[in-house]
This record gives C-alpha cells, structure tokens and sequence, in this order.
C-alpha cells in the first residue's frame, strides 16, 4: 500500500482476470489428473496433483490481495467493485476445488495398496468426474466471457450431478455389504465421490457469482431441486 | 456506496466485530446441538440445526460487503485494511462451521431410522466434537481478545484432533468389517467424524488470521504435524 503504482484501473482487473484464467485451468487439469489417478492408480500422477495444490493456495492468496488493495487504493463504484468482489469470491471457489482434487489425490495413493473392488465401482465415479469436469469448464468459460445465461445452464444441470452422487453412494455402501473386503477401498470412493459432487457446488457458487457480476442481483433463491432429492434422499446421502 | 453515512470508522469495526461475535456463537452451538442430535437421534433438534444455518449464510455475506464497503469509502491503511480483511476471513470460516455442522445434523436425520451398532462408535465422535468444540470456542475468544498466544496454543492443539481422527477412522471401518449391519450407520459417522476434523481445520485458519492480524506477517510455515501421521497415517485416512 505504500507504493504508489500508476497503472490504469483496466490493467488491474485485467491482470486479475488473467490470474483467475490460470487458477481455473490449474483447477480443471487438478480435477482430470486426479481421477485419472484413482482409476489407473498412478500415484506419481496423484503426487503431481498433491504438489501443484500449494500453487494454486498462493494464487488465490495473491487475487484476494491484489482486489482489496485495488479497492483500497481507487475506491470503485458499484460496477467496478462487483467486478472486484466477484474475483475475490470465484478466486475462493477454485482453491476450494483444488483442494478437493488434492484429497482425491491423496485417497488415490491411499488405496493403490489396497484390494481391488469391482470395477464397476471405479467406472461410476469416472462418470461424475467426467461431468463435473464439462461444468467446471463451462462455468470458468461462462466467466471469462462475462455469459450469464451459460451460467446459469451450468447451475441448473447441477441436478444431474446431485442425482448421480446419489445413487453411486447406494451402489458403494452395495458393494461394501456384499463383500467385507471391499469395505476400505469403497470408503475413499465415497469421500472421492463426496468431494466430486462439492467441486459441483462450488461451480454452481461461481454461477451464481457471474450472474451478481453481470446483473448486479444476487441469486438469493435455492436451486430447484429434482422430483426425486426430497428428505429420504437427503437421508441416504447425507447432502 | 452512494449512501453517506457518517460515521466513525471505528464504530464500523466495532459492528464488525459484533457480527462475527454473534456468527461465532452460532456456529458453536450449531456444532453442539448437532452433535447431541446425533448421539441421541433427536431429530427434533437437528432440524433446528439445519434451519439456523441459512441466518449464519446471510450474516457472512452481510459481513462481506459491509467490510468491502468500508474498504472502498474508507480507504484504510495497513492496520485497518488488515482488521477489514480478517474479518472477512473468520466470517468465511465461520460460515464453512455452520455448513459442516448442518450436515452432521442432515445425517443425524439419516441415521436416525437405521441398525442401531456398537455404542462405541457414538462414543468416540462425541469425545472428538467435544474437543473440536473448545478448540472453536478458544478461537474465537482469543480473535475477540486480539490475543496471538491463546490462537497459537490452538493452531498446535490441532495436531491431537488430527490423532484422534485418524483413529476413529479405523476403529469405525472395524465395525463395518465385524457386521454389514453396520455399514451404513458407521458410514454417516465417517462422514461426521470428517466435518468435525474439517471444523478443526477451520479453527487453525482462524488462529492463523489472528496471527496475521496482530503481528501483520503470514504464518506460511506448515503446522507440524505428530511423528505418527506420517504418510502411512494419510494414506488410510486421506487426510
């Protein structure tokens, strides 16, 4: 803050958006090698994953400061400030992404040892990563296109990713109960699929995000949920 | 923003600090009730739970854009910038509080109809969120207090719920292995005993905040971590 760096107000936000666009490809290629290493089980890819996190924990460190400081510095107006907010908060949403990745990472040279479960436990969980991962790219695109109406496509198939999670979590706790082997490996399958399904909700966060940005509105009312997500479903999943 | 409110920036900080006073205490009794919920399956009181979590949501982003607006109409130099962005930090903390509680409730729901298994396995996630409860307290007293030794001794303390975590995680999958009964039921206490490790977490970025709020440096430094949670120790638990 003390010094005094004359740099046009554009050059600011976009640099932040440029360190937003790295960040985001970062998260996406986290996401896609971490899977890959749970159903190759490949841990020097799932250790490539685990060192690349700290990366992305200090790009994000360095978006949140760089908006407080540019807020500080040229006390913004309505539309300039949401664009700074916004930063802040999709910044936020993509470390939290990362490191979710980073625990998929981890489980997969967790269970590399371990007693190999049927396949089909795997395949499901390559499915809801596979779809998580178009969200991902769709909603980082949606941003850096300033397209609210992707966005919002984005936030209403989120559905599709909360039903999915749902019935792999009934196929795994199946496959635990038929053989007691299975039990280990299936448990880290279920926390990968749980945090599957919460790097879908921090897509939807930033969704909801770009739709402030641009409409200058906040998206205050909850995601319609599928027919079929009432309280049982809840019950099973726990969501 | 094209408000003009006078007055003193002092008194912003106060109510500030006196959101995230109100935030913090409803974050602990949210840990508190869910986790009784949870012990005595009253899902009387879960429910309670998991409506008080959308007040925590509104009082964080209420936080939020009142620091940021104070950040823009103030322009605050190093020390005040500072206090505006650990309140923003601790309130996102809090907030992730509310939310991992709230599922612990959602899956006292769940479970609340299932095979009942061995007590023990109650008992040991109770002794956990009982730690992790004053841990949370600690914190937040020592963020009221603007007390960096008390934080600290929580940032350090966080190493033994990481100990008890990890043993709780492989006492649990025992009983899943003794009886399939049990495999549901002790999977929601999986997942349960993981948000009370991830509300520990919480309280070391808290303690972390506060260091950086009263002696302006980041505390970058890995915690150290216990001789036994080695690799071995993360590769069972996922940690």
């Amino acid at each position: 803050m003390t010094e005094h760096i004359v740099r046009s107000y554009d050059a600011d936000l976009e640099a932040l958006r440029r360190s937003l666009a790295e960040m985001g490809g970062m998260s996406e290629r986290m996401l896609g090698d971490s899977t890959v290493a749970l159903v190759r089980r490949d841990t020097a890819l799932a250790q490539k994953v685990i060192s690349a996190d700290q990366r992305l924990d200090n790009l994000q460190r360095d978006v949140e400061e760089r908006a407080v400081l540019t807020i500080a510095r040229r006390q913004p107006l309505a539309n300039d400030l949401r664009e700074l907010i916004s930063a802040i908060r999709i910044a936020a949403d993509i470390e939290r992404v990362g490191d979710l990745a980073k625990n998929i990472a981890k489980r997969a040279v967790a269970i590399s040892g371990q007693f190999q479960p049927p396949h089909r436990a795997v395949v499901g969980l390559e499915h809801i990563s596979r779809l998580v991962q178009a969200q991902l790219k769709d909603v980082l695109d949606a941003y850096a296109a300033s397209n609210e109406q992707k966005a919002m496509e984005v936030w209403r198939r989120d559905d599709e990713i909360d039903a999915l999670y749902t019935s792999l979590f009934r196929e795994l706790l199946t496959y635990m109960m038929e053989d007691p082997r299975n039990i280990t490996f299936c448990t880290h399958l279920l926390f990968c699929a749980k945090n599957v399904e919460r790097i879908g909700d921090h897509t939807t966060n930033i969704a909801e995000t770009i739709h402030y940005l641009v409409t200058g509105e906040s998206l205050d009312m909850n995601r319609p949920k599928l027919d079929t997500t009432d309280i049982n479903v809840e019950a099973v999943t726990g969501r």
